[in-house]
């Protein structure tokens, strides 16, 4: 549950979502639920809400695989008015709805198989946002990050490896930077030189912040996802 | 080694490649050496290169991660003389040269970390040849279905849920055929009824074999992987 003042109205969302279990016949389900006391069309809604789940829902991945009944639905009960035509009144209840959407991704995730660490992934200095989102999603995605993070070593050969994975995304590796945490481990494409040592406050802890600014142009871009571990392979090979 | 009789000389193709392995800054590499004693120049012999290296290391994946360092090259001597203007001629070293890139790369995922079994998935049916490419590409990549194949289980439901994953490659789900070796678990969009120990034989060796018939058009296409173990994630992260 989330509320803001939007105009002279206090204007509330309230969530709720299951996701990460086995559902026969083996897929993953996500299923959210949003409710919100403000005056708004199904059409005014549906536009809100396909950009909080752009933002959310849609940059969470716990193993690459998708499922075949994903869900997310919100309903208005139309109590509270604001205007849409004022923009700076939609932009504070767009920013309410992503923001509980984002709330119930990253519960989806932590909640994920075998999950010990959430990793959160910005991409920075992109061509574009969406550019920015599709490479977050690759290195979120990719199986040798997760388990480098499972081991809690911030690798930046891997993260190197998976920013160059799509060739369609361009980098220019002298202008990377790379960071873990508060922790920079590569600049303007080469090593800083930290030890593993050094970053390790920055891999211990349930939460994982990858940086990659790309330093091209500034489309940013943040997914989510979770480290792989045994007890992902453990529950999706012995379920039966 | 592989030769071949193309008009009236006896052409030999031979290769080594190496892969699978970690290497400092921790990335796979894949090498391959390919030698053939045919009469080619450079222009010609990387023609036929590019087409078997497409339909061969290019269509191999242990886990969807990419290395920096891969390189195929191959090295012709000159000594047999073939004419690359006749097709039959043509065709005829084009289908050595892809075998022998063929069995080097399925050595190579058999050398995959921590893998048990190679998964072959051939999608026919697809609209064209690259599409089928694709969809066998992500089939072999879901880590959903390499667990479930770890553990010898002939689960549709998740090859299901692979063949949706790129909404750009179309499906009727009612036309689509699934078999693991001879056995065929879902016919036309159902079940065959088929229980896990009635697949059993198909699952248990070494190689596994997955056919998918989307049953629209003629298109065509085989990848190779490897299954996903506890071994995998061990090797990858307590590799320090």
């Amino acid at each position: 549950v989330k509320s803001a003042k939007i105009g002279k109205k206090i204007v509330t969302v309230c969530g709720v979502a299951k996701g990460s279990g086995m559902i026969a016949p083996n897929m993953a389900t996500m299923l959210a639920f949003l409710v919100t006391d403000a005056n708004l069309n199904s059409t005014e809604l549906q536009s809100f809400l396909t950009v909080a789940v752009d933002d959310s829902f849609n940059m969470i991945s716990v193993d690459s695989d998708t499922s075949t009944n994903d869900m997310v639905v919100c309903f208005a009960s139309g109590q509270r008015s604001f205007s849409v035509t004022n923009k700076l009144e939609r932009d504070a209840f767009q920013l309410l709805l992503t923001q509980v959407c984002q709330d119930l991704a990253l519960m989806i995730i932590k909640d994920g198989e075998g999950a010990t660490k959430l990793i959160e992934v910005t991409v920075k200095g992109a061509p574009n946002h969406t550019l920015a989102k599709k490479m977050a999603l690759n290195i979120v995605n990719s199986p040798l990050i997760k388990t480098a993070i499972h081991g809690e070593d911030p690798n930046w050969g891997r993260v190197i490896m998976a920013i160059g994975k799509d060739p369609e995304l361009k980098v220019n590796i002298d202008k990377v930077d790379i960071s873990f945490g508060r922790q920079q481990v590569f600049s303007q494409g080469k090593p800083t030189g930290l030890s593993r040592d050094d970053v390790r406050e920055e891999m211990i802890g349930e939460k994982v912040v990858l940086t990659v600014n790309l330093n091209l142009q500034s489309g940013t871009g943040t997914a989510w996802g979770c480290d792989l571990s045994n007890e992902y392979i453990t529950i999706n090979t012995a379920y039966n």
